[in-house]
């Protein structure tokens, strides 16, 4: 790495500052900083010689602050570094993530109010991290930031795979355009959701995944989000320029801010093989290490659960529709008249466990089991579930010791209605009735408006509870699910008990109307880059009109998607979301949902283009065994892949569910086929996926009498 | 009481619409309710055949509802009953108290909405009770009230003794004037404040003290605020017609409602007599019976503290000044610098303990014992205070230890610096930790501006949270303080433990700068009209600069008046706030408030008038022993008060405690004379009284050897 360089300027005209230079253990990015005239910090990142990020403006705008942080610095320190470590996360992808950068700190110093702040630069063979850090000194305590001036100028028009920006949602479908054409279609993008609220007609959400026209892949993200408001991006759309744009608090505030502290950091991941970024662990690598010491409770599961029949509407959360509102502990449940539809009652439930017990999944998820459901949207209500309270048909301690006799494990719910303080009120009593229950995960959800009234999910106070939830959690052992919460930023490095979040447009939405076919072909570029999320796959019946005849919905995916889906959409948490008696209809194709691994000590990502397809391998934690999957977007197209990825010298059967001919999501999605090859780590596999179809192949090492009956690839 | 009767429109216009009245049991008072045109609700008060409140309108303006809950209405059901119960108080100023009132209750249907509203009316002798009710019903289930819009329509333009309305404080000196010169006085009563936000130039704040020019005195308030926003009122100084005006939240709305619910009680106290005002019982008769029922851990208490030193800054809050800001469990304290000013240290507080043991008081209360208060306020500090880690030179055992072997109870200090999302997060850590350490009573404190940021003290948000916290220490058998809250409206009928609030400006502000000296003469009129204040009297250096020579602050009132307040400013805690040498120096005075009582069987109010002088007789729970207290003014006067409350044919020696004839609060505070005389229930004082002075007498039975030595009165 260089250190001082006089260098000219990168805006064109000449500046006697000190420029800094930053490249990747490969050599392959270059990170450029300096000041510009008038003490302004700038960044800039080239790879392979092609522009990725042009000279972009770094700071922070301070609220009642005549200077802010983004002027009038001196270079008034550097250090460089190095570090190259592998480490082990408790579940993953991979068995080991190697951790290795290279860093530059720059000390600023503000000449006028001697303040102080650091930009730390971190460069990975796959991007740039970077943050702000303010150390403790006497010139700047508290202080509050009214805007964060980070930028990001892109070098062209790119294709972007992006969603409108948003305080409170990211469920809305992503949009596929030239970053030009962002204001005139950001409108349509927002489609109705229970909490939102947009901020600028060029605002889209990270990560941000695009495309450029000279074959680079670029994802703008953070990472370690903590004791701040989430990042947006604001595009100046006349020079694409990307700007930091941080969710304001009810005041219009956008951060409190007491040194020592830093910003959370802002990635820039690049390669022109667009696997690189879905295999890239540089988020987790940004994050700190794991503080939590006994990690033993922490474990990946599939699971079945009493939802998808209230998501389609076949059956119901709430218990009675017998009263025009429910206040707890002054409705007498007891003597309401139920309405025959509520699907969490206690033989519902068993059926479940007798399910998950049968084909080996390892919990039951049930929603919908505690007093409060009948109105608990739509009214901003305060005191709106108590989270320890069950109806009368659910019975707790029939259930768990059914489970327990069955070797299942129970996944609570909390559903906080975004009524946070309720939830902080009864949050110990809640988790301790969690243990006492036989409970260790649970999904927690915060459906509608925020109460605080006026904050948004996506606020610095909100980022704040969340992790409180979650820190919480662990010091009860228990390991957190968080939908509607801010989208991951890598936490799960820090606190593995986070084993999921939705914050994205998950499965149910093929229940409210239908995803894009190619939505799970962008997933993992965007939503996934932070950590991984609870998709709820599996779906087996597309026409929701059979599970309710008033639901006209369609799920846009054919079954071999859905089984791919285990595989592309990498999680801890699995759900085969379907009902059982759909899975029962569906036996040879169920197989594949019953045998795959939830756990990887590694993963192959064998092709990826963003919003078309993604193809992956993975090997199974523990018995090493072999899966792979492949979704496809709009396009019939086939897959080409090679299976280099299985050991040299071994015969595998491997079984291969695949697309039927004439698949296609919309007109003829549950035709499939199964077939079982012999193969090896020499043999290549080309494969016709259907318009919103995929394939998914389970490995065994082959034995004589497997050899005997099969044919080879 | 009469039913229904057609009755000439209220306003000069005839209207077929069915009027109501409500007498008191004396008959003195009448009230009466109609619609008027459109089936709008009015209200009326009559005294004596003095109009107390012209017609008034009643009901509420509700958010995004064309009709509101304002007209429209009919008249579907009326029931009238009686009440007459006595009940005993925990502690109180009187043994038993009689609950007796006519009741009528009005159900009006809205017409076009079909919903429905009870207004109902309770009447005492001494004044009117009335609220609003939304039962269960299909067509009103969540709403939201945009403003509540009761009237109190003036007869005339009365003089009122006021403080302006403000979301955030209560801490002003009050002013007397006239009605229509509230405008032009606002802006000056605003003095500054930690945390002030004023709403409207004609805004006073409840309760509210008027005096009418045909002899009636009149008090506005409300009751039994639980889940509502705090009511101001709002003067319309053209027709003298107030106004509720509700705190609003955040976005602006007043209130989030669910039916079936209550609004609180507004009440209007009326009487000839100012010291009927002062007697009356309304505010707790209207509120619930007692809901704890186990009570023998509520105890009033006579202590002292480490307080004043820091409030007169002569010692700190704050342990070191050597950090330029502390964040909780980062900064490590034990290697700090100590400032050598820090109050709460454990050598100060057990010279407190000592000091209280030999003194016969009952608790030790210590602020700045808990890390944290260096940077306390000012910042909107979120992760403030932890409320359970003390400084290094606080030992929570030593003390606990020592406290218990003099038999004394210390008493716990949460300051929560307004950020309530914080001490909620801690309560019941903070709880558990007092009652491990031997703390039973807390002062709570919410000083600043409030976090969530954006919301006001006064908003529903924080009255709920002030109940939450009270609620939730009445689990832990914990007896609360707080200052800054919303000021009580009788809930400590429903809750003993609530033994104390400020709200009100109370004695530190005469080391802030002073406040008038007839303040303590206004606040039993006003503040304590819902509860007692912890008005921490007892200060006998008025010199505040003789305790830190930077501080040039006087204290208005001369010991006389001090003494007095133990009797005036009822409260069942009562501090002798000021230093112990300094009590030293008047050892004779000081003996007063050793003997006083802190809880009582009787009062009886002497002499009374807001703004000038009360004089008040108490006889003491368990001992009978009488006292008596009066406090003056801005003008010498002579109190003339008969001892007519003694017992019958018996001999009392009093031990008058008074002014000297040259003491004056300004300029000679500390001159009094005590003398010893003998009295019976026949006897009678004309005692002179200073400026800012009054006088405190102590009564016990004489025997043969007193009243050998004394003369008679």
């Amino acid at each position: 790495m260089k250190k001082l360089i006089l260098i000219a300027c990168l805006c064109g005209c000449l500046t006697i500052a000190k420029a800094q230079q930053l490249k990747s253990p490969d050599g392959k990015l270059t990170m450029t900083f300096a000041l510009e005239d008038g003490g302004k910090p700038r960044y800039s990142l080239v790879y392979k010689n092609k522009d990725v990020i042009k000279p972009s403006k770094l700071g922070l705008e301070l609220k009642d602050d005549k200077k802010s942080l983004l002027s009038d610095f001196t270079v008034t320190d550097t250090k460089t570094s190095s570090f190259d470590e592998n480490w082990k996360p408790v579940w993953g992808e991979v068995k080991t993530i190697r951790n290795h950068y290279n860093e530059l700190a720059v000390t600023l110093t503000q000449k006028e109010t001697n303040r102080i702040m650091i930009i730390r630069f971190r460069m990975f063979n796959e991007g740039l991290g970077f943050r702000y850090e303010f150390p403790a000194q006497k010139n700047l305590t508290y202080f509050i930031v009214k805007e964060e001036k980070t930028q990001f100028a892109m070098a062209g028009d790119h294709t972007a795979f992006w969603i409108a920006g948003d305080y409170d949602t990211q469920e809305y479908d992503y949009t596929t355009s030239k970053l030009s054409e962002i204001r005139s279609l950001a409108a349509k993008n927002r489609k109705e959701n229970l909490s939102q609220t947009s901020f600028s007609p060029t605002g889209v959400q990270t990560s941000l995944m695009m495309k450029t026209s000279n074959g680079l892949y670029i994802n703008l993200h953070e990472a370690a989000l903590i004791n701040y408001a989430c990042m947006h991006l604001n595009l100046d759309d006349k020079n694409m320029i990307f700007e930091s744009w941080l969710t304001p608090d009810v005041k219009g505030d956008k951060g409190y801010m007491q040194a020592p502290a830093n910003s959370p950091w802002r990635t820039v991941m690049v390669s022109d093989d667009a696997r690189d970024i879905l295999a890239s662990k540089m988020t987790y690598n940004l994050n700190d290490p794991g503080k939590i010491e006994d990690t033993s409770w922490i474990k990946p599961i599939k699971y079945v659960g009493v939802w998808w029949e209230m998501i389609t509407g076949k059956s119901t959360w709430a218990y009675t529709d017998e009263y025009p509102s429910v206040q707890l502990g002054i409705t007498d449940y007891s003597k309401a008249r139920p309405n025959g539809k509520h699907g969490a009652n206690t033989t519902n439930v068993k059926k479940y466990i007798d399910f998950a017990a049968k084909n080996g999944f390892g919990g039951v998820l049930v929603e919908g089991w505690n007093e409060g459901w009948e109105d608990w949207y739509g009214h901003s209500k305060d005191y709106v579930f108590d989270f320890v309270t069950p109806y009368p048909d659910f019975n707790v301690s029939e259930i768990r010791d059914y489970a327990k006799s069955k070797g299942i494990k129970m996944i609570m719910h909390h559903e906080t209605s975004g009524s946070v303080r309720n939830y902080e009120r009864h949050i110990d009593t809640a988790y301790k009735f969690m243990k006492a229950n036989g409970y260790d995960a649970v999904k927690s959800g915060y459906v509608g408006n925020i109460l605080p009234r006026g904050e948004n999910h996506y606020s610095q106070w909100l980022i704040n509870h969340y992790q409180y939830a979650l820190e919480k959690a662990a010091e009860y052992k228990i390991m957190v699910n968080a939908h509607e919460a801010v989208r991951p930023t890598g936490i799960a490095r820090t606190y593995p008990n986070l084993i999921g979040n939705e914050s994205a447009r998950g499965t149910e939405y093929q229940a409210f109307g239908g995803s894009k076919p190619n939505h799970v072909t962008v997933l993992p570029f965007t939503r996934l880059i932070g950590g991984p999320m609870d998709y709820t796959p599996g779906i087996f019946e597309m026409d929701i009109s059979k599970l309710n005849p008033a639901n006209h919905s369609h799920v846009n995916s054919t079954i071999a998607n859905q089984l791919a889906l285990y595989l592309t959409m990498y999680s801890p948490l699995q759900m085969a979301a379907d009902l059982p008696e759909n899975y029962e209809r569906f036996p040879d194709a169920f197989q594949f949902i019953k045998d795959v691994a939830v756990d990887w000590d590694d993963s192959q990502y064998l092709e990826a283009e963003p919003g078309q397809y993604i193809t992956v391998a993975r090997m199974a934690k523990g018995t090493g065994q072999w899966f792979a999957g492949s979704v496809n977007g709009d396009n019939s197209r086939i897959s080409n892949i090679s299976f280099s990825f299985l050991a040299p010298g071994r015969t595998y059967e491997a079984t291969i569910y695949a697309d039927a001919k004439d698949a296609h999501y919309k007109t003829n999605p549950q035709a499939y086929t199964v077939r079982k090859v012999l193969v090896t780590n020499k043999s290549k596999l080309a494969q016709l996926c259907a318009p919103g179809g995929g394939y998914a192949i389970s490995f065994k090492i082959a034995n004589q009498a497997t050899v005997k009956g099969l044919k080879k690839l």
